[in-house]
C-alpha cells in the first residue's frame, strides 16, 4: 500500500491509508489515547481505542518508527482538521532509549548546549526543522537568482597554501608533512573563476579560526558567494545583490510556506531601493545620536550596526541597509578604493536588522594595483603567486558579496544565537556531533 | 551603450554593438588583420584594417581585456556567420605579460603540470572551460531531481572529530590545540539527517588523505550525496539513483547545450534499467573470460572494471552497469548485509564506462546493530556517540549514494587523467594555485 504523507490527509477523507514516521507524542485518556504521528512534512494524529492496542503502544518509546493504517476522519477539532481511526500499527524501528527531552513541546525544554549535545534528535523537533527549511529555500533562491542572471555555479578548493583574510585566522592542516589550510572564504579563486566564467557563485563551507566565543561567531559556516566581472563600480554588484536578496526571499515563501506558519514568521521585504549611507555619514548618525564619538573608527561596532538598523527600519521602514566606503585601512588588501576619497573603498556591508549580513565591494584588478597594495602593507607576493597569476593575464574590473547563510537564517527567525540555526555547529568547545 | 555577448551578435546584423572581453588571438596579415575576443560566451572575429589600429593591437598581449565597439556584418566564411567591422578598441585592462601558451589552439599546447600550473590562464581556454560547464550542469540537474523527489539539500560540517570511512586516510586539523579532521565524506550527518526530514542531500567538498599518485584519484573533490528513508532496500535507491543520473545528463542537454558541441560530446543514455549483475555473478563472468580467477577477492580491480563496462556495452548497449552485493567484509560498518546472503552486502556500485562513479546501498538503522557490528570490527563506540545517538532514538530502513562530480567529467568527456577536469586540483604534490 502506498504511503501518504500527513500532510495530504485531509483530501482523503474516509479512505483507509498508510502513514510512516515518528512516535511523537502519545496521550493517553480513560476511554481513548491519542498518537501524534511526525513524518517529514509534518504531524497526523491517531486515534486508539483499544485498549491493547494503547498498552502496546505505550510500552515504545517517543521516536520509535512506525507505520500506521487507518481511515482518515474528518474531524474539525483535530490539528489540520483531520485524524486516522481504526489505526493498525507495525512498528519499524523500536527506539532503544526515550530522548532526552520532549518533541511534543512548542519548544524545546531544554538548554542550547543540551539541545546542541543531542543535535540528531533535537533537530527532529518541527521548529529546529523549519529552520533548516529555510536554509535550503534560501540557498535555492540564491542559486536559482544568480542563474537567471548567467552566473555559473563553481566548486574551489577547500584546502589552500595560504591566508585569504587575515593571517592569523587559519585552521593548519597536515597535508602530507606540509601545512596547509583551510579556506577562510573562496575569495581568491572566485575572483580567479571572474577570468573564465565572468560572472560566478559558490555555495560552500568557510573555516575561520576566530577565537572567539560569541553567540554570532562561528568556525564554520556556510558562504553564498558571488563575483561578477565588467562592472563599473561596487553599485552595480549592490544592484546584484539586492535582486538576490529578493529572490532568496521569494524562494522561502514558495518552498518553505509550512515552515514560515509554523514559525509565524513575517518575511521582510527587500525595497526596490536599499536605503544605503556612506560609512562616513553613518558614523556621524551614530556619534549625533549617541553621544558616543565613532567618527575617527575605521569599522562599525555591534551596537552601532543595531542602532543603524533601528534608524533604517525607523526612517525608511526597511529592515535593510547598505553602508558603503569603509576605510580602506580596515578591508582586506584585493579592495577596489574610491577614486575619489582613496582612503574609503568601493566596499559595503549590508546590514539586515542591525546586523552585518554581507560583505561587499569591488576589488582592484590591475595587476600592477596588486603588487602596489601587497608592498605597502607587507604581504607576501611569492605566496600569492598563483592568484596574481590572473591579474597578469588580463582581469576586467570586477566585484562581488558573501552572504552567511546561518546569519541570514537566525536574523529571520530571531534566533539569539546563531547556533541555533546551523545544522552541526563547530565553535572553540565543540566538535561533535 | 548596452553590452552584447558574442553569441548574439547573428541576431544584430547592420546594428553598432559593445562587445567586451579578452583578446584570444590576433592574426595579422598584410592589408587586414582578424582580432578574436572571447567573452564568457563565445567568441567574435573583428576586422581591423585601419594599419595604426593593428599596431596599437599588436602592441597587447594576448588575454587583454578589452571593450569593442564596431558594426555587426553577415559573413558566411567567418566563424559563426558573423564579423564585426570599423571598430574602435578601449582598452580595460591591459596583461602585464604574455600568456604561458596559445589559448587559440583547439587543445591547450602544454602538458598536464604546466596546465595546472597556470590554471587561472588555462581553464579560460575554451574547451577547460567547457568541463566545468558540464560540471556546473550536472550539479544542477542532480539537484533538481532531487527537489523533485522531495529531497531536501543540507550543508553539513566538514570539520570532525573523526574517520567516517577508513581510519587511516583522514587529514588531521590543528583545531584550537585539539586534534579534529576533515570529513572523508557527510556519510554520518546525512544519515542522521534522515531522522529529520527523510530524504537529504548534500553537494559538498569531501577529503581523502589517500597517499596514491594516480590518474583517478584526489584528496579533495566534490561528491555529489543522497540519503533517504523508509526504504524497503537498496534497489529503491538504485531506482532514486537512475532518475538522479537521468536528470543530470538531461540538465547538460538543456543547460550546457554550447559546451556539448565545442567538445563534440555524444552524451550516454541511461537505459530505462540500467543492467545489474550481483558480485559473485560479476567475478565469475570477470574470471571466465579473462583467466583470472577473481572469485576470492572482495573488491573488483580496475581492470576487471573495465571489463564489465565493455561487457555491459557489449551485451546490454548500456554505459552504465550496476554490481550488487559487494562482500560485506571490504564495505564500511555501517553497510546493511544482504538478509539472505549475509557474507554479502546491500550495497551497490554504478561502473560508469568501465570506472566506479558511484558507490551506495542500505545502511544499518537499528541501535544494536550497529553496536554488534562496531564490536565486532573492533571500532570505537565512544568516537562515534554523536552518529550513534540518532539510531538510539529511532532511525528507519535507509540507504544513500554519493557520486564523484570531477569523476564524472571526466569520463564523459574522455580525460585521461581527472585533474584536467577538476578546478583546482589538490593532490599529494600540489596544494596551488
Amino acid at each position: 500500500m502506498e504511503r501518504t504523507w500527513t500532510t495530504a490527509l485531509a483530501g482523503k477523507i474516509g479512505q483507509l491509508v498508510r502513514l510512516m514516521g515518528w512516535l511523537h507524542r502519545l496521550r493517553q485518556h480513560r476511554n481513548v489515547s491519542f498518537l501524534v504521528l511526525r513524518d517529514a512534512k509534518g504531524l497526523a494524529q491517531i486515534v486508539v481505542e483499544d485498549p491493547a492496542l494503547v498498552e502496546r503502544v505505550a510500552a515504545l518509546h517517543a521516536e520509535s518508527v512506525l507505520a500506521v493504517t487507518g481511515v482518515v476522519v474528518a474531524r474539525p477539532e483535530a490539528p489540520g482538521g483531520v485524524e486516522v481511526h481504526q489505526p493498525v500499527f507495525d512498528v519499524i524501528t523500536a527506539a532503544s532509549e526515550p530522548p532526552p527531552f520532549d518533541l511534543f513541546r512548542p519548544r524545546l525544554p531544554a538548554q542550547l548546549p543540551t539541545i546542541l549535545d543531542h543535535a540528531p534528535v533535537a533537530l527532529r523537533h518541527p521548529r529546529h526543522r523549519a529552520y533548516f527549511q529555510l536554509a535550503a529555500a534560501l540557498t535555492g533562491g540564491f542559486r536559482a537568482t544568480l542563474r537567471d542572471l548567467d552566473f555559473t555555479e563553481i566548486q574551489t578548493p577547500k584546502l589552500v597554501a595560504g591566508a585569504t583574510e587575515s593571517g592569523a585566522d587559519v585552521f593548519p592542516v597536515d597535508y602530507f608533512g606540509q601545512t596547509a589550510y583551510l579556506a577562510q572564504s573562496p575569495q581568491f579563486y572566485k575572483q580567479m573563476m571572474v577570468g573564465v566564467f565572468e560572472r560566478v557563485y559558490e555555495v560552500g563551507p568557510v573555516f575561520r579560526a576566530e577565537p572567539h566565543d560569541t553567540p554570532r561567531h562561528l568556525n564554520e559556516y556556510v558562504s553564498l558567494d558571488a563575483e561578477m566581472g565588467f562592472i563599473t563600480d561596487h553599485t552595480e554588484v549592490m544592484a546584484v545583490l539586492s535582486r538576490v536578496l529578493a529572490g532568496m526571499l521569494g524562494a522561502v515563501r514558495a518552498e518553505a510556506a509550512a515552515a514560515l506558519t509554523l514559525l509565524e514568521l513575517e518575511l521582510p521585504e527587500v525595497p526596490a531601493a536599499i536605503p544605503s549611507l556612506h560609512f562616513t555619514e553613518a558614523v556621524e548618525l551614530v556619534s549625533t545620536a549617541t553621544g558616543e564619538d565613532a567618527r575617527h573608527e575605521p569599522d562599525l561596532a555591534p551596537a552601532h550596526e543595531r542602532w543603524l538598523g533601528d534608524w533604517a527600519k525607523r526612517e525608511h521602514g526597511s529592515d535593510f541597509l547598505f553602508v558603503v566606503g569603509y576605510p580602506m585601512r580596515k578591508r582586506p588588501f584585493y579592495t577596489h578604493p574610491d577614486p575619489h576619497r582613496p582612503d574609503y573603498s568601493n566596499g559595503f556591508d549590508l546590514i539586515f536588522r542591525g546586523l552585518e549580513l554581507v560583505t561587499g565591494g569591488q576589488r582592484l584588478h590591475r595587476h600592477e594595483d596588486y603588487l602596489t597594495t601587497i608592498a605597502a602593507r607587507g604581504l607576501s607576493a611569492s605566496s600569492l603567486a598563483g592568484y596574481l597569476d590572473a591579474f597578469k593575464h588580463g582581469m576586467p574590473p570586477h566585484g562581488g558579496f558573501a552572504i552567511g547563510l546561518e546569519r541570514f537564517v537566525a536574523r529571520l527567525v530571531g534566533a539569539d544565537n546563531i547556533r541555533e540555526t546551523t545544522l552541526f555547529p563547530r565553535d572553540l568547545h565543540r566538535l561533535t556531533p
